[in-house]
């Protein structure tokens, strides 16, 4: 595991940071319902964090479209010198692969600020220190690839195996590569037997072998016309086979947060995560600690979040990402 | 589930019942070793129940080799009046497929004497009486199919959907059949992306469609190499992309074992359950209330079953199932 005494960057405790503590205890305290944030609370958000975590979908674009104002919102922020990340479990593509989707709907980002669960396994190996001398088996697809590759870390499996079946004869053995010291199982249409019995030996038989999953997701967005079965499918088979628990790096899991955070050497309350999901996005962000908002442009509707059946509550919410604009004419 | 008030079936509590009760009693509480039978107490076993299930490897034969003396011991119980089944997570092969096995290892059985995990599968849905307009989706091989037809049970999928691709495009939706009421998933070396997102679909938007697992195992043998991924990988994907808990019919779960009681009209320490695992066939007899002897022919040795760390005690324990045929010399 991702180890649990990872530096967490200290900085003197501010009066800024102070009114931001003071203001979360007595918004968890005293409020029963959470409170459509006014102008004051946006400008007190913006003041109080340093960098704001974006889920995309129902926060950026909602399917194929950008929800509007989005881009000018961004601007504004980063004119307020926050730092800005985009976080998404899809580990498919790499953070290069990801960008062509956001620079295609005209937004002007760059691939160091996406974080999607392809980069944050490659991360993971790096915090871990990954013996260079070592392979990764990759369940998955040319994103994981890509992300290891940047960080010259070896890998074999991937979207070669997509093919490879085992043809069965008495005393067929399967052959794999003792170097592999972590298996990385990502969403993966091509999953097959081979792979799965392949990532199976490593992990049984390779002595401290790693289990990584990039998510657990149960279901991903591979078209719009349905739910399709997500990542869940491929981590759960690889569980099956080996009776073992994987690290998960992507969301929920808070390596991301934390790596996030000790890169940028920020406190977890520096950092807001704006999200459209009560019980994924902002519990996330409210389990690591951080500030937390939710907005009502994507599955979640108000009637949803001030229902007395939920009891998780954002620091602050908003209609929409591009509410925060409305600060644009006042000096924060 | 399997409803939990399935009739056992009730029979007046006679003396030699009453006897085998006191001595599985007597022995439970005061021995602190499990002891190797004696004659007697194989005479006493021999006596006590009236049918005795088997599990296979390392009890009838090891790898592909009968154990000497396993025919005559099966004709000597026989003889004795005592039914005999023969138990398999195997689920790939029918009882009647699974049966060239035996008769090709010179053992003279039924297939009605056989209870694979296949069977099992199609028996729990006779037991829950399975509508006949509704299908079956099948995760698995040709035993789960044939063991359906021979109870005029509908089904779809299986070995025909080896070789489906999901090709997507924009709008991409799969269709599934709205009747299939069941989803049994069964070891399958052809698993594909197509049949978990068709078992998905089925189990999460057909309602009250059952999720139905042949068996849990982690590792199967499809060759005596080397030890492969089991059915634990395929019901794995469908759990992790569906976040529902499957009916396991096959060994641990009792299914069969009450399945077999009730259409055999006996209570359950009327039964034997000889196996050569501790923490699996033992274990399995003895939850299900069943009178429990192991032997030592297979993975089992004597040392690992009397040490202080093994807490799982049969009721008898002998080196091999042909020493049974001592009792024959003597009149029981």
């Amino acid at each position: 595991m991702y180890c649990s005494t990872a530096r967490v960057a200290s900085k003197p405790f501010t009066a800024k940071r102070a009114a931001n503590f003071d203001r979360r205890m007595s918004s968890s305290r005293v409020q029963a319902q959470p409170q459509k944030a006014t102008l004051e609370q946006k400008r007190a958000l913006i003041e109080s964090v340093d960098c704001f975590i974006f889920d995309c979908d129902g926060v950026i674009w909602k399917g194929d479209k950008l929800i509007e104002g989005v881009p000018e919102t961004l601007d504004f922020l980063r004119e307020q010198g926050k730092k800005l990340f985009f976080v998404t479990n899809n580990s498919t593509k790499s953070r290069a692969g990801y960008l062509k989707k956001f620079l295609g709907l005209g937004l002007d980002i760059s691939a160091e600020e996406i974080y999607s669960s392809s980069y944050a396994a490659a991360a993971y190996l790096e915090a871990t220190k990954f013996p260079s001398d070592k392979k990764v088996y990759v369940v998955g697809d040319v994103g994981i690839e890509e992300e290891l590759d940047l960080l010259n870390i070896n890998h074999i499996g991937g979207p070669s195996d997509a093919d490879k079946k085992v043809e069965l004869t008495p005393g067929t053995f399967m052959e794999h590569d003792k170097d592999v010291a972590a298996v990385i199982v990502g969403f993966d249409r091509n999953i097959n037997y081979h792979k799965i019995q392949y990532a199976t030996l490593c992990i049984r038989e390779n002595p401290g072998c790693e289990f990584i999953a990039t998510n657990l997701d149960a279901v991903t967005h591979l078209t719009d016309a349905q739910e399709w079965a997500g990542n869940g499918a491929m981590v759960g088979a690889i569980k099956g086979s080996t009776k073992r628990e994987p690290t998960v790096v992507g969301k929920p899991a808070d390596f991301m947060l934390r790596n996030i955070a000790e890169k940028g050497n920020l406190e977890m309350n520096q950092i807001c995560m704006v999200g459209d999901r009560l019980d994924t996005d902002i519990l996330f962000g409210k389990n690591a600690g951080l500030t937390t908002a939710l907005v009502l442009s994507g599955v979640t509707d108000e009637e949803t979040l001030l229902s007395p059946e939920n009891d998780i509550h954002p620091d602050y919410y908003m209609p929409s990402l591009p509410e925060l604009l409305e600060c644009k004419t006042v000096n924060v």
